[in-house]
């Protein structure tokens, strides 16, 4: 098996802002594991708030070079092994999750949806998130992007959120989830939440601050609308903390390590009667495709993170009307779009390229600009 | 599809006795599911103690032959079907479920535990279960069992249950673990334990009754010996409900419903830190040999169903010093011993064989010799 990983830039259309700051790129990593002739590939979006850099992506990566054994299709053993040798990094340990999983698939001629049992004609419809700016220009853009996508998801936690969501609802009749992100206290929250009333909200998404689960149980015991924990649910270990206390979970492969890692934490939601939405962070087509195939599993999902980048190197899960419609092929299914083939053969001499060994490790360093804002 | 099934007659080496009974005889049922020319085989073994008999798992899986559809890769589909159209008869569902993984493997060419991203190295070793009977009796059998079993399971649950962990004590140093079949009282489960003290015992499953969480809550509090959950730790829905009171829980398809659920279980555990144990009802080698493809998960394995039984009919894993061996076939990688077949050429004419549709399905009756003893 050999690892490599190269930098992927991945530019937004449009700058993405949330409670905790904006964001202009997304500097991902993209994987690429070798084995009998065949290539998975696996894609990380590292995190600041979760601890993560390209950089520290790099380093587990290359550490977890030394653990992959001599068997891609011994997904368990692997992972355990990395998150052994070197545990947090759920990022770098969801790229390399994502690239077995694609090995396999190929290896065995099946779609990923198909080895974990599932029907990919039950996958959900995804939202499309309008980021913060003025009540106007979101209010725009939920009107442009209701045209193509039935349920957005509006992100709040400024000190007008109700203007916010007054202004979409104005323009539009789609469904509407709101996120907080974290920035409300449970009095706040509870307040805002009552008076969304009117506007036939469908959820919220972590509306008190990440460790405050008893502020969560406080809202959702005390508002009509659903609660869905994102940033005070990120492992398998999380799942008993938060259950009672809210109403759902929105897992990220990012934030708990992939695939593997992503199908335990749904069963152990299904244990507390959780409901589950599957997240993303800003990742390619790569990153996406791999977390829809998990997605007939789930009731909610929020895979809109190629949909807001400028330009999605890869080919994999298309979306119709906000519906995920996933790749026949077999593994993810994800390849490299035919454009970003030819700006790769192009600039070939100035990707940065870096087979993961741990002598290499510092030669894949990416970029200051590549530096992720909060 | 095609559903089919059968009587599947297992007679004990010896009568089975625990703390709510003695069996003679095993009346399981055989399922076999053909699609596109493969066909998977599954096997029900009710019981009597959750609700079930070889009639009612007919009379379920006549029902569920209304609810396959058209494509055996759907699992995931085909069993939240199932289980919505008939609640649960456990049993009938895992011996479907079983069929529908050793389908999938079979047309993917890799044995189970391969799809499952497992390393079918990483096998627990499975205890040998001694049933009740006179502690000479049973010190007898644990000695001779000693020699191939590296690791014992007690019956308890008399009114002399010290006299005779201390004659098989006195006979063997193997690992012995006991399981009282919801026989105790807590505080007698208390007292038992801790005059075990000198006895080197593993753990203790199930001291007290099935639905005593509290009770189970207080054993553990109490003792220092781990505390596993049986009969209390049915599906997905109880893992909650014992978390915090025991240290570990049993998993059998039989009561959960199959690989798929048990999977989930297993997870669902995971979340909440407790260890899990793979166990089994009296079953052939094929149901065995199922919940071995799912052992590489887990730390226990109470596997040794078709070691009880006078003629297994089904080679599949083989158990060595106690060491689960899967099959490399495809799979479920079960397929009918070679006396198996020859008898069943030779008796032809006498089986019961039922194609399993709702009108016939009155026709797959058992003998009144196959009902259930406790």
């Amino acid at each position: 098996m050999e690892l490599t990983a190269q930098t992927l830039d991945l530019k937004l259309a449009t700058p993405f802002r949330i409670s905790r700051g904006v964001r202009h790129t997304a500097g991902n990593v993209l994987v690429r594991l070798e084995a009998d002739g065949l290539v998975g590939m696996g894609e990380a979006a590292p995190s600041a708030f979760y601890g993560e850099s390209r950089e520290s992506v790099m380093a587990a990566l290359s550490h977890f070079s030394q653990h992959l054994g001599e068997d891609p299709a011994l997904i368990e053993d692997i992972l355990s092994a990395c998150e052994r040798a070197m545990g947090d990094n759920a990022a770098a340990r969801a790229a390399l999750d994502m690239a077995l999983f694609d090995l396999l698939g190929q290896r065995l001629g099946v779609p990923v949806v198909t080895l974990l049992g599932l029907n990919p004609a039950r996958t959900p419809r995804t939202s499309f998130t309008i980021a913060l700016d003025t009540p106007a220009e979101m209010a725009a853009r939920a009107r442009a992007a209701a045209r193509d996508y039935p349920i957005l998801k509006i992100k709040l936690g400024t000190d007008h959120d109700l203007e916010i969501v007054r202004a979409i609802r104005d323009v539009t009749d789609v469904t509407l989830r709101v996120d907080a992100n974290a920035a409300w206290t449970p009095k706040q929250a509870i307040r805002i939440i009552a008076a969304l009333g009117p506007y036939n909200i469908e959820l919220v998404e972590q509306p008190v601050a990440k460790s405050d689960l008893e502020g969560l149980r406080l809202v959702r015991d005390n508002v009509p609308l659903p609660i869905f924990a994102d940033e005070s649910c990120v492992t398998l270990d999380d799942i008993a903390r938060v259950a009672g206390k809210v109403d759902g979970i929105n897992i990220k492969l990012m934030k708990c390590g992939g695939l593997a890692h992503a199908l335990k934490m749904i069963a152990a939601a299904r244990a507390h009667h959780l409901q589950v939405m599957l997240g993303c962070m800003i990742e390619s087509s790569l990153a996406i495709t791999a977390a829809a195939h998990l997605s007939p599993l789930v009731e909610y999902a929020d895979l809109d993170g190629a949909l807001l980048i400028a330009s999605d190197p890869f080919d994999g899960v298309h979306i119709e009307r906000g519906k995920l419609v996933l790749p026949s092929r077999p593994g993810l299914g994800v390849c490299p779009r035919e454009s970003a083939r030819r700006r790769a053969n192009r600039h070939e001499a100035a990707r940065v390229t870096a087979r993961v060994t741990p002598s290499e490790a510092s030669a894949s360093s990416a970029s200051p600009r590549d530096a992720q804002p909060a």
